[in-house]
């Protein structure tokens, strides 16, 4: 096995882990998809096939192209009808390592309505002072029907509508979360519902709200992942799987506690 | 074992597993129940005994008659006052195969105001651009009592209400979901229930929300309800049910992944 | 063993089954009690001792004084301070048999307005068409402090505030339900609390919303408790534990159905 | 092993039990942190090093100086940016022996409108009749960047608009709880979690809502906090778990029941 192999081993055990966590969080359902551009050849995209979240494991997932969002060899196993959506981020976005699709209920709400999502919590400083929604309508060919990015050309303009923002509103469909790594997306996602979820009932209080200012955004290599993304992942495990937690592998060594 | 009979007993098995997936989402209660057409005989409908919906197998499933929503052959076991709803249904609708009423939390409060449910989410396609709400006191004879559906009258005045929708709501009661098979309606009853989530939600927020047009909704046979089935019956399971989950059952093919 | 200490000895596990439902509802949390009046005498009632409620068992229920809200014999047990909520409402109910305080986060916003409680869900129709809410500011001797139900003046003066109606809001308290025996008073909690949710959630989508007519009411008579109360106790259940049921025990006879 | 150590040791329990508590109320995520003064000397807070907070043991704690919240002897072990939040708090409260900040999302709504956070419920009595919110901008040092409290100076200003209270609120942050022992503080945190919550309800369904005055307030010495630190505990464990508890732990002696 080359370390290019290996490396995308890595990648598609965070990839399960990633599903497991945001199908724990209540972000991802039966809809939804997550995927990672393959560590051998950027040009391609890994994304388990069309399968139920909760079942998704490492021999679940295919190989697709960027340039068309084909699966190189799928062996009679069925792709996303929406996987446009990840192939035209990776297109568009040399810095993205990782696209979620989500249909989070915490994010619908605000979608539906002429307000942008903007930073409230402390956590949420990665997001811009204004996220896009996109709105399929504008995207959508005369006398075209449906919500679903399912073709090229829609994957593209919803790629134009998130820009090089980390996170798109999708209207009344969901969002759309990017990072450079799994688990930066994967903390991403699940911020970006706790920001939404806190603005909107916020703006249910009251008209003029408090949110973050310039001086309260952060870069990407400002915020450590790491933290949450563990707190998270032991969230899915039930109380014996925690017990047997390895604990150096959360960078807690033993050696030196018992002194 | 006849054809029809091995059928009736896919019906029924399929008819525990909504049960199981509607109390596992909160849809349904201690009231509530899903009914199917007999596969052996259209004239004929498929509703276990009245009882928790949790405790219900596949032996606790009665044959009703569509024409008066009678027991054919009760042996002493109870059937559901509100039996009517499901036979006036099947009565009016022969394009129905499964009907379900719940007590759904979701869709109450709109039920109590003049707003109708109006599709928001993208899955709510299968919903017309507004769906009825049934108002049992236009229903309810002179110096009638009472908000229950427990003769056929009332049935019948439920079944115009929801004419030929995939939904209605009851003031002050909840809903009535029906679909061409089980699967189709417990999924619609699902969404229904996201639908009207998210436009209460929205609805808070805004008084101009976005709806879906006509150009976002769908057909039935354009919606794929396999997967949320599937995914919905998943989460019914505990960790070492999933795990002995046989894939082939969820359309994952062993044979062709590991190449 | 007398056909009296039977009685209260059924009466003790239905309480510890109340409690254990209440609890799983989220209906009770560290406060709140329910207590029952005892079947050997109508100037005594049971009430567990001060514990958590998730620990009560048969063997820490206490017999207390309908007259005073003192305990018979508590061998160093420690009381509930708020017990003169039960005695007095005891006191001034013959009808009543089973008394719950709760502090249920249901209806406590509502308690905080002007607004009453008004039956709008189909279940609710044991409520009147306006439930009164108790404000102790008006039972507080003068210079008295605090919220607590702590004496038999206030204790009265809460049971005047009720009347002969079968719940009343207590002001940024909670609420208290009363019922003729455990399983009505129970099933009444659980269905205040759906209510007060459904009334709350549909008053911030329209200043108008539709409320139960006097022919939606019902008496406690017309209401089958025993549905509800299955269902509740079921879901306190775990899977093994709902496997073991017995299914005798919930009126579903065995032998009629294997034919 | 001497008394002090067996203090601190004690201490250490009461800790983990805290965060267990506190992470299963989700009023702790991944961030969040419990601290108490040290009983051997009360000039060293005791802190967990940073890690998931689900994970934390008594070997994992460490020990602080107020003075300038730095770690005494690591050994390697990582310290929380935010450890400023306490040490300010324990420098300028003497009274203070357990300092606990949440990134609670049942206060962040609040934190982020003009409102104030005002005791509405009868066991937030322990709060004033107004609590303050600390806004970082006012404390962040000319050009200075983020929410976070990651110096003295950041620390002594929260402390500063802490001051006398149990609980300031931090705009878009979440909220700082302080108490004279680990389970007052605990309880206060809980509490102030339901208090937000049913202040934000009742604030949507009406401008105007009863807030408790000051004959309902009440000093740390009049509130119980044994009953709710119990229960809250009792949450945290499953079923074969309670079934092993020891009652006598939670003061309900064995012996006096079996009369």
């Amino acid at each position: 096995m080359t370390t290019q192999s290996s490396l995308n081993d890595a990648l598609k055990a965070d990839l399960v882990s990633a599903y497991r966590i945001l199908v724990n969080e209540n972000v991802l359902d039966s809809f939804g998809h997550i995927t990672v551009r393959s560590a051998k050849d950027p040009s391609i995209f890994l994304m388990p096939r069309a399968m139920p979240p909760s079942l998704v494991t490492v021999d679940d997932v295919l190989e697709l192209r960027v340039e068309d969002s084909q699966p190189i060899d799928p062996q009679g196993r069925r792709v996303n009808g929406e996987r446009y959506i990840h192939g035209e981020i990776f297109k568009a976005r040399e810095d993205v390592s990782c696209v979620i699709h989500t249909h989070s209920q915490a994010v619908i709400p605000l979608s539906l309505t002429k307000y942008r999502m903007r930073p409230v919590v402390a956590q949420a400083g990665f997001l811009p002072l204004q996220s896009p929604t996109f709105e399929i309508r504008d995207a959508r060919e005369t006398g075209g029907r449906g919500m679903q990015v399912t073709d090229s050309k829609r994957g593209a303009a919803l790629a134009k509508a998130l820009g090089y923002n980390p996170a798109a509103l999708m209207r009344g469909h969901g969002n759309v979360v990017v990072g450079r790594s799994i688990k930066e997306a994967t903390v991403y996602a699940a911020y970006v519902d706790i920001n939404a979820r806190m603005q909107t009932q916020a703006m249910l209080l009251s008209p003029e709200i408090a949110t973050l200012d310039e001086a309260e955004l952060f870069t990407p290599e400002e915020f450590d992942i790491n933290r949450p993304w563990q707190h998270l992942l032991l969230k899915t495990m039930d109380a014996s799987a925690k017990a047997a937690v390895d604990r150096a592998q959360f960078g807690l060594d033993q050696t030196q506690r018992k002194q």
